[in-house]
């Protein structure tokens, strides 16, 4: 059995809908952000980073969004939901992971935690006010770079759909218009179709 | 043969050692950031998110160092530079890798990159401010969480290895003391000691 932390509207939507594709045995447990208890030191003691996600094994916890995915894949390789045997494409399929979680995720990061990176509230609104820009700018690239159609990494869905959906649910509120980006835009409309990934959009929605 | 584009003083410097220490048949392209070759046209055609590093292969150009270190390890097997056969430690090496990259390096490229979070000069100054407080508090929790001794993922060397002591070559400039952290500096000693890495220090140092 395997439980994730989550919390609505964050990365751990990922790792959330990649655990009920595979058909894992998982539950989950809420961090109410709301209440700060991402903070608290029940939950450090689960992830000393006081974020989300964090899954639970028998062998420990994980964190970090592209190694809880890559986890699930390997876990779980009947699902195919990575090119495990073949170096570069599963290489290719964590590049584009990381630049979602160290460029795409921090640019986001910046509207709602600039604390993270300065004290001054006006820094910190500074911060706020490019997002739209570095946000934006990183939906270009992956439009035009990175996306290979269908899916993000061709003709074979992968978990970089899933984390690609999961940031993309976020661009509205980062003040950029998702149809600027139209390869982007059909990949999310398709995505938010898919049965498991409405469900778990759904489950997370009410818990919120 | 692989081509790694490097500058020095960059997070390239771990595909760098990793390259070396595994035996690849490669050689080694320097992206001049004083001139910005890494915003050039030639250069944004091997990566256009204009960084370093990235790899080229027989079959397509690899970026970002989570990535390029796991296709070193799994390209490269025989080395031993990861956990393969364990999902559990591999996800646990790759979280760790993941913390370097995203949130590590993101504190880090606060001192120098604020400009791609921030538009006004105040702003980029209140960023550069911090990062001696928020650098430590990554290289705190790796201290007391995350390093288990004597390497990073205990009794086994990884690319973790190599990863950290890329990262911690930039504590001092950082304007972080890196004898708070006994545990990471004496692994930076050991690390230095190392033949391979210090030739690819040396060599990287010459090249600049």
């Amino acid at each position: 059995m395997l439980t994730l932390y989550y919390a609505p509207s964050t990365c751990a939507l990922a790792s959330h809908i990649a655990l009920e594709q595979v058909g894992a045995d998982y539950d989950v447990a809420r961090v109410d952000f709301s209440r700060h208890e991402q903070r608290s030191p029940d939950y450090l003691r689960v992830n000393p980073k006081g974020r989300v996600p964090a899954l639970v094994t028998s062998r420990g916890i994980l964190t970090e969004t592209p190694a809880i995915l890559l986890f699930i894949c390997q876990s779980f390789s009947s699902a195919g939901l990575a090119p495990l045997d073949d170096p570069f494409a599963f290489a290719q399929m964590n590049a584009f992971n990381s630049y979602l979680c160290a460029t795409v995720h921090v640019a986001h990061a910046h509207r709602m935690r600039g604390h993270r990176w300065a004290d001054d509230a006006a820094a910190i609104a500074a911060m706020q006010k490019k997002v739209p820009q570095s946000v934006g700018e990183c939906f270009d690239l992956i439009e035009r770079e990175f996306f290979q159609g269908p899916w993000v990494m061709g003709e074979r869905y992968t978990v970089s759909d899933i984390y690609l959906f999961t940031l993309a649910q976020w661009l509205e509120a980062d003040g950029v218009d998702p149809e600027r980006f139209p390869k982007v835009a059909d990949h999310r409309r398709r995505m938010s179709r898919d049965p498991v990934v409405s469900k778990i959009v759904a489950l997370e929605r009410a818990s919120a």
